[in-house]
C-alpha cells in the first residue's frame, strides 16, 4: 500500500496549521500508511524544573505521531480527534532531540487504536522514554 | 491542615522552573493541601489544526496542576515525577482560557494517585474539556 | 429525571444474562440516572495469590457499573460496549465485599465518558480500592 | 538469559494460588524472562450479556499474563502489584480460547512497565482482541 500524493498533503498541510508543533520547531520526519514519525528538539521553552524535556512536550509529539498515523487511514479530506490516550514516562526527556513514532494498531469505521513510542537522543544515544495508547475518532 | 511558607515556596519555585508553563503563559491560581489550580490563555502558539487549545496543551496544563497537587502531599525538599497519566479528551479546548485542578486521590508512600479536570472558559462560560488520572512518585 | 420502567428492565435483563456477575454473585444494588452500584461478595474462586480479590475481580466489577450508568442514558433498546479503560488501584481488595459504583460523566452521541470507584468492605469498614475512568460506545 | 528452575517455580506457585485464574480454567502456556504467556477457554461463567467474553475475563488474563511476566524479571521470592493498567479492547471475545501474552517493557528498582495483548481463538482463527498497558509495583 502506498499513500496517495492527496493524503499525504492532507497531513502535511494539518500538521503546519497546529501551531504548537511550531512552538516545538517539530518537524515530520515519516508519514506512511499508518505509521508517521515526529522529530523535534527539546526547545529552551519546553522543559520541566530540572531542565528535561517536559511530560507536556512528550505527549503532545506522542500524540499528533499517534493522531497523523490514524489520519493516513482515513479517507481524503477526513479528519481525526484524541478520544484518549494513555502514558507511561519510562525515563526522563534528557538529552537534545526527541523522535515520536505513532502507529495504528486497528483501524476501525467508529474508532482507530493508536500506539506511539517518544525516544530521546542524547549526544547519539537512544533511549525509549514514553510509550502511548489511545484511541482517535474520525470527525 | 494548612500548607507551609516552605512548601508554598517550593510548588511557586519549581513551577517557575518550568519553562513550559512560562511559554503556556500559565500562572498558579491556587495552592491548597493536595489541590493545585492553574490558569492559562489559549496563546496563539499552542493550537492544533483548527485554531482550538492543542491537546498537548491540556495534557500540559492538567498533569503539571496533577503533580503540584502531590507535591504538596510530600516532605520539604521532596520532588515528584508523572509516572503515567491518562487524559480522556470531552470537547475541544475552544475560548479564551483553560483552568486546570490537579487533586490527590490517595498519598502513598511510594505512589500519589491523582486526578486531574481542565475546563475551556469561552466568553464567560466553563466547558469541562478533560478528566486526567495517573500516578506520581516521589524522587 | 427518572429512568423509565423499561429502562430498568432493560438493565436488570442485561446483568442478568452476563454469566461472569452471577459467578462472581455479585447484584445490582441501585440503577439512577448515570448512575449504577453492583454488590459482590470476594468469592472463594475470585482472589489472587494472597486470598485477596484479584484485579480481574475488581475490574469487571467497576466495569460493569460503569457500562450500565452508561447504559441508563442510553435509548431503550440500545446497548453499550466498554471501548477502553484505566484502572488505578488503590489498596488490596481485602474484606468480605466489594462495592463499585458507576458514573456518567458525559454522554455524547458516539462516545460516554464514565467513571466508577471500588470500595472493599471489610468488618464494617468501607476503603476504596480502585478508581476507573473510560470510555463506553453505544451499539 | 535463562530463568532459574526456582523463579520457574515461583510463578507457577503463585499462579496456582490465584484461585480465579482456576476458576476461568486458565494455564500457564509459556514462562520466559520478560514473558509470559495465559492460555484459557472461554468458560460458560465468564461471559457477558451477549454470550462473548466478559471485558473482566479478558482484562484478567493480560493483568495476570502482564503481572507474571514482571515476576520473571524480580530477585527470587519477590512479589509483584498491578499499580495500575490501561486496556483497549478492540474487538469481541468471540470463540472457543482466548490467549494472552505478557511482556516487560521495562523493569526498574521502583516500577515495571509492562504491556500485555489478548487474543481470541475461533474456530482456529486468531484475532487480537485487546491490547495492556501498565505498571507493576514489586513489593
Amino acid at each position: 500500500m502506498r499513500l496517495s500524493p492527496q493524503k499525504i498533503l492532507d497531513v502535511e498541510n494539518s500538521f503546519r496549521r497546529q501551531s504548537i508543533m511550531q512552538t516545538f520547531e517539530a518537524e515530520l520526519a515519516e508519514i506512511a500508511p499508518g505509521r508517521v514519525v515526529i522529530d523535534a528538539p527539546i526547545v529552551a521553552g519546553a522543559r520541566q524544573q530540572h531542565g528535561f524535556g517536559h511530560a507536556g512536550l512528550t505527549f503532545a509529539l506522542g500524540d499528533s505521531a499517534a493522531g497523523y498515523s490514524a489520519l493516513t487511514m482515513m479517507v481524503e479530506g477526513a479528519e481525526v480527534l484524541t478520544a484518549e490516550m494513555k502514558i507511561n514516562l519510562l525515563a526522563p526527556a534528557r538529552g537534545q532531540r526527541l523522535r515520536a513514532v505513532g502507529e495504528v494498531v486497528r483501524a476501525g469505521r467508529r474508532l482507530v487504536i493508536v500506539r506511539a513510542t517518544v525516544s530521546a537522543i542524547e549526544d547519539g544515544k537512544t533511549t525509549e522514554i514514553a510509550l502511548l495508547q489511545g484511541t482517535m475518532i474520525p470527525v
